[in-house]
């Protein structure tokens, strides 16, 4: 735990209710990695629950440095506070080794006008279920879609794919997922490494006609899906440059 | 807090991602209303997340007593705890006055098969969401619908209605909701009122022609709807009367 942080208690409506918000931040040898770019998501899903953050959050651990680290920032309405662990071995293997991923409709048709789907909150439950029933499946991940068949977004992840030239990912806005941080800094440094960007949908059929599908997230960054709804894939040669390009060493 | 109660902890999955099970239960000067109902619910909720209930909770909190009282039970993986609170007044008006109730698709197919909508977890913060979503369009409380517009439940309550002489509530078996203890309490005592009780389906057409629509929970018995999107509805004798069988003295 970060020094400066919040009390617990009994009544909190974070541990009460999963009223609360959160991220998780990769922590690099130089700091949190993308800090901003996770506080501003940390700012709209609290806004989405009419929690304020408190100001001095980033302060707190913006000096914080690690060779592989998982800071974890919580506020709710009574409490805030932060804590850095390494990241798991798990984790780092996914990276290297890649994921196998499984495809499920995720059961809804549109999201209600209260739906916090949009917002990071501490109600995680449903997402770790999830990937729990993906796990007894025996893959290790897990792509929601839509009732039209369409791709959304992992339960912790999202969705990245190369198709020819273009690194594509789910358009949030059209959609109500969560905003990924990650994703949205590969495409913004996609023409880096030559390649284009686009905001798409693509459905589970199309899938496996893609050259790369990855579930990116904080701490993986990339795992690649070696395998999808059971069938084999090549390992793309763009998951170690993307990484590379992501600042992730191989480990 | 009750004592004997668990530490809480920065890194408890209950706080972290809402994984936890709870129980709300009343308390009376007899002591805590339905407890072993409850309990069994709070088990088969803790089952549904791979949690265990620590056996000695039962005993810690059988002895409560109170005039009108609020016993929350919850059990996260590290943690158990009890709290103890007068029930509110705006739940206790709801009894008396009934509440203002609109109906809204909760925008689901079908249950993905990792659901936990049949089990009562911490992650909760959803259902307030649909709570806070409702108060905003000038109602109470919401009656979430299926794509079929058959009535499900409301976020923090089953829904209960009378049609003649049969008290009805919603099949938590065919739909996947939360099994109700104040619910499935009062249909069980119905004889003694000289009513039938039935598990039905309703659709949001057919509701404004049945006899009298009710929310209940544990707090509240049943909050009669004076309301139903917009439309107003007569007080229903019934009302006070399945009050009194529930044990709810007049406030």
């Amino acid at each position: 735990m970060i020094p400066g942080s919040g009390e617990l208690t009994h009544t909190d409506r974070g541990l009460l209710y999963g009223e609360g918000v959160f991220e998780t931040v990769h922590v690099r040898p130089a700091g949190p990695w993308l800090l901003d770019a996770h506080l501003a998501r940390l700012a709209r899903s609290a806004a989405a629950l009419g929690i304020d953050v408190p100001s001095g959050l980033a302060e707190l651990v913006s000096g914080i440095t690690h060779t592989d680290g998982a800071l974890r920032l919580v506020v709710t309405p009574s409490t805030s506070f932060a804590t850095v662990d390494a990241v798991p071995e798990t984790i780092r293997a996914e990276r290297r080794d890649g994921i196998r991923l499984i495809t499920h409709d995720v059961g809804l048709t549109r999201r209600p006008p209260w739906s916090l789907a949009g917002a990071k909150t501490l109600s995680y439950a449903e997402n770790l279920a999830a990937k729990r029933w993906a796990v007894a499946q025996g893959a290790d991940d897990l792509l929601w879609l839509d009732s039209h068949g369409q791709a959304l977004e992992g339960p912790t992840a999202s969705l990245v794919w190369l198709d020819g030239d273009t690194l594509c990912t789910v358009a949030p806005d059209r959609t109500g997922i969560l905003p990924g941080t990650t994703a949205a800094h590969l495409l913004a440094r996609s023409a880096e490494v030559g390649l284009r960007a686009e905001e798409r949908m693509i459905t589970a059929a199309e899938l496996p006609g893609v050259d790369a599908i990855w579930l990116a997230s904080s701490l993986r960054g990339l795992a690649e899906a070696r395998t999808l709804d059971g069938q084999e894939r090549a390992a793309s040669p763009w998951t170690p440059r993307l990484l590379d390009l992501l600042g992730f060493s191989p480990s």
